[in-house]
């Protein structure tokens, strides 16, 4: 029996990783922490976990997490790095959905988080998360950044592009549109019904702190350091990101729809939860919420020369809690699906 | 192998069925039918099937429906009834998400649906199919009627009020708040964004078809016919019921709020899913969204001599696709609760 | 030119206020008072006013607010009756839309907003601000309680039906819905879009500050002190409430549809601000969205015997600073319609 | 007193008309039209009009529509065309909310809309009536085609852009995303709330009917012919459209924030509808909810050289009636903001 524990799991992250873990017969969720909320029981924050989980919220600092196989981080940044250093040396492994080890690059990290990392060593050890990226590298790691969420949908959408070589890099646009989920459950007036409902809006215009991730991730794969314009969007719903990614056809290139879509189809061909959607069908966020998938559509614009590749996923499954889910089955060696072959909820 | 046919699999209640059957090991789904889209694959209609439902849609009429050993009815009313009795005589057994077959008055059925009865004689042997009040039967039936979105929300919270007879129900108030996916999925103005979202209001005021369902199921549980005034509300969300039910407490009964909650408590200590919630919490329909619970909570307010029972469910789970796959469960001798424990998806 | 202050605009009466105010050529906006934004503009606050408003937030005790003629108060309660004094006697005249003046009942008040109340003479001196109820009191006031929303709702709703006086009043149930903002602008988790949309709940089930305000204003229309079981419910959208009001026929009266529609006609006739609907014709919240109409229909359901009042207004308007407006209008003697005819935004 | 008749009133930008026009006293709504509701009572269909709009629907080939001053279509496509030359005949004047008269070549006319031209003769007559580009035009015209939504928020946001010269025209994108309301009100599955809320999609991914529209705008500022990729999105809520556009800045060009604000600022100084926000400052559809105006924010990245334009309006007003009032308003003589200065509706 794995044991897991959970630190921060009073965020909408944190209920996510509860609901895909609660069933689970090879695991027991052993220690679940929340600073404000110590002694009180976890069902009674979210009634829907009534009769599913029935532990109590322990301290952060919990002794028991360094007990635990599996300890995720459900924090806001700057808190994982902190307790990792010691949980690891107790022999724990752990995946942190915060973005305290996702920049390999220090710096940038400490200029977009505005604070010292304080285990530069670890961010060199840490392992990137996507496992359609870094599967093998993620079995054997003690140390996993699970992605952000609009990396997330962005990169799957853009890395068979990237790879087949066939576009301008320097003219990369990714518009993508993020429910309200995303900023989080903390009280904060920009995100009440009365601001955020019947509206949406551009917002972090002049940089997101997800961009160098993606670049990071982007830049893998291309030969040129790309040009990437990411603009995210507080669209109107709770749950889904849709990201809408445009490029250039190089110059001098052939394209076809045709040639796309087998090639995408087959860059995806085993991985269980990307899904290259067919000719003429096209994403929305509705068909993977509450699921694990990427819906992925690749389009050829002939009059325009321009590739437009359409990616949906939920921001929390996909996005955060069921990817975190993904990655500790890689770890532990079992089937990747496991516990996550569940359907969307549709309507 | 349990085979298993599903009629009219185009709308909410259908795609929801599908959803909760598609993963059961147990369970092989044979025949999905819809008359307009015969030939089309069921995941191109509902693209959150991909990759978990194969099947295509077939004509209703298909053969292969007799051979399964349930048969489901997804269908507006006045279809089933047609179908239902070749069915049963060539073995197949039937549960309805329909009305057809849910009154057994059919005098009533008669009025309210605007149409005849084309076999009455059935109606006799239907099983009204909620659970927590007819188990046994249903167990044993061949037909059974799955009940009412409302009906279910209304009957949990107010039975246990009336079993224990300390109110006056000639004084029943029902006021019930539904998501827009009851109207189901079907063009109509009347619940177009435009329409329907940011906006309340009451519907079928001067009588709706569910309110002689809900009659018949109280008056099995009072001495003296309930007078209920029933009123349904459009609510702008997609799922979820809410029933806010009101009586007084019979003239010279003695009430307090720890007798109801021990009484409602213990009524429900065995169902697996009515949850009835301690003092102080409530019930919002976000905690049931994709579940298959009831949550309820009962309330004693003094001041008013009243009794307010809050009843939550999602509409298309209790409400219908999952109370159906529960009735299943009850009829084919398995664990009442397979494939049917997913957590509710919050947020 | 009529000179206007506003004490805390920042939330959402403030800003709906100034909405209602901004064209008005016979007033000018003199003093907008924030605390915590003093010296910002008002329209980088809130970017709908650009151009309509060009006012900077002054502080709250600004000399500049004892000048104007009319003062209102958009405050959180127990804020205006700490200024009120002063400003009465500088020679402004109040209209308070928090609930400071509104219950005659110092010690109610008291227990309901548990703090002392600085000015309870003043209480005895302040007009309850319905016109509907209190048009010639309200002319000549210097300090006028503009209602809550809820008992605007509830109010307008049965106080013909108490007048006619065929009911029983000891079994009256309002069964009320209100969309989010009514909760205000402020950073609070429970008012996110993640918590709040696509779910509905009951709230202070044991009781809401409204309760009494509501019986206060009900009992002035009935001899015998009313019995009503008031129940708020947080509904997903932005603006609205919707009040469905039960009241079961006394024994021994007759009711007919056509008398309570001809009661209710006759009754609110010279009203231009209530609109009873025709038989057949229900009231949704979306078409008094932004307007400061309340749309009533009256019901008779002869087999329960009981009659069913539903009751719509915007929350915002009508509900608060609509009707804060109309109260001014009445001051000063003006057309009480004036400023206030805009249509409801459909959809 | 003007004479205004309206053609197909049922849909959204026919019920926004009479909103906005229902209050003017210099005109006089004489004529609304309806074929299948012809009889009823206009305020019947919309209860929100009850009290501002007396009239009942007539028939659409109503003799009486020749005899107004302004006749308007808010016809869906295909339809004004065949009414417009015997009104111009009779001496009205046409301002068509459709898309009959808004492209100049036929040919691409009829290949978008599947249907011939029945008087291509007017096409060329016709004005087309973004008035921040054409108001003299449009001052003296017998019939104005007032543009598509997304036309106008996109054109109004590229054409200062276009017009300064600096950007590469070859790459440009238009991301939009507009409300569910923009599709009318039309029985339609795709727009039901089950479908359309808390989902964000693409479509018309290969070819929107705007996408001409846009081009033939955009080609007057641009001495290249711009190479536009256009692609739309449904959005989770009832108005508001938002372009974010995206250009790169040409080979060679020197750019900077303050460049383009000032530009911008200057280029719009005169107009009473477009409003160019201060740097730091981004539009939200809210902030222009049910007003007429267009607020743009012009940014530079200068990590990307690259422009990004955001423009927002509600597509009901300043995307679709509140353009036609302004458009009569013009034709009319009388100042342009005569009766659109009402404030967008917030929260």
């Amino acid at each position: 029996m794995v044991k897991i524990g959970v630190v921060g799991a009073t965020g909408y992250t944190g209920v996510e990783l509860l609901r895909l873990l609660a069933h689970r017969e090879d695991l027991r969720l052993e220690v679940v922490t929340s600073r404000e909320l110590q002694g009180s029981a976890v069902a009674e924050l979210f009634p829907s976990l009534r009769g599913h989980v029935d532990l109590e919220f322990s301290a952060p600092d919990s002794e028991a997490l360094g007990d635990c196989d599996i300890v995720f981080f459900a924090t806001p940044h700057a808190v994982a790095m902190h307790s990792v250093p010691g949980l690891l040396e107790k022999g724990a492994r752990v995946i942190d959905l915060s973005a305290d080890f996702r920049l390999q690059n220090v710096a940038v990290w400490e200029r977009w988080y505005k604070t010292s990392h304080c285990c530069p060593d670890l961010i060199k050890e840490a392992v990137y998360g996507l496992p359609e990226v870094n599967r093998a590298q993620i079995g054997n790691a003690r140390l996993v950044a699970a992605p952000g969420c609009y990396p997330t949908a962005i990169q799957l959408g853009f890395i068979p592009l990237l790879q087949v070589g066939l576009i301008d890099v320097t003219q990369l646009v990714a518009d993508a549109k993020s429910g309200v989920s995303g900023a989080g459950r903390k009280a904060a007036v920009d995100f009440l019904v009365g601001e955020a409902n019947e509206s949406i809006k551009a917002y972090a215009v002049h940089g997101h702190r997800h961009g160098p991730e993606i670049e990071q991730g982007l830049n893998r794969y291309s030969e040129q350091a790309v040009n990437l314009t990411f603009m995210p969007h507080l669209t109107p719903m709770i749950r889904g990101i849709l990201a809408t990614l445009y490029a250039p056809v190089a110059g001098g290139k052939e394209v076809s729809a045709e040639l796309l879509q087998t090639h995408y189809q087959d860059y995806y061909r085993n991985e269980p939860f990307v899904d290259v959607l067919p000719q003429g069908q096209f994403p929305a966020t509705r068909n993977v919420k509450g699921a694990n998938y990427c819906q992925i559509s690749v389009n050829y614009l002939a009059e325009n020369s321009r590739v437009v590749v359409l990616s949906a996923i939920d921001n929390l499954v996909k996005g955060a809690s069921g990817q975190a889910v993904q990655i500790m089955n890689i770890m532990l060696g079992l089937p990747e699906t496991t516990g996550l072959e569940n359907i969307a909820l549709v309507p």
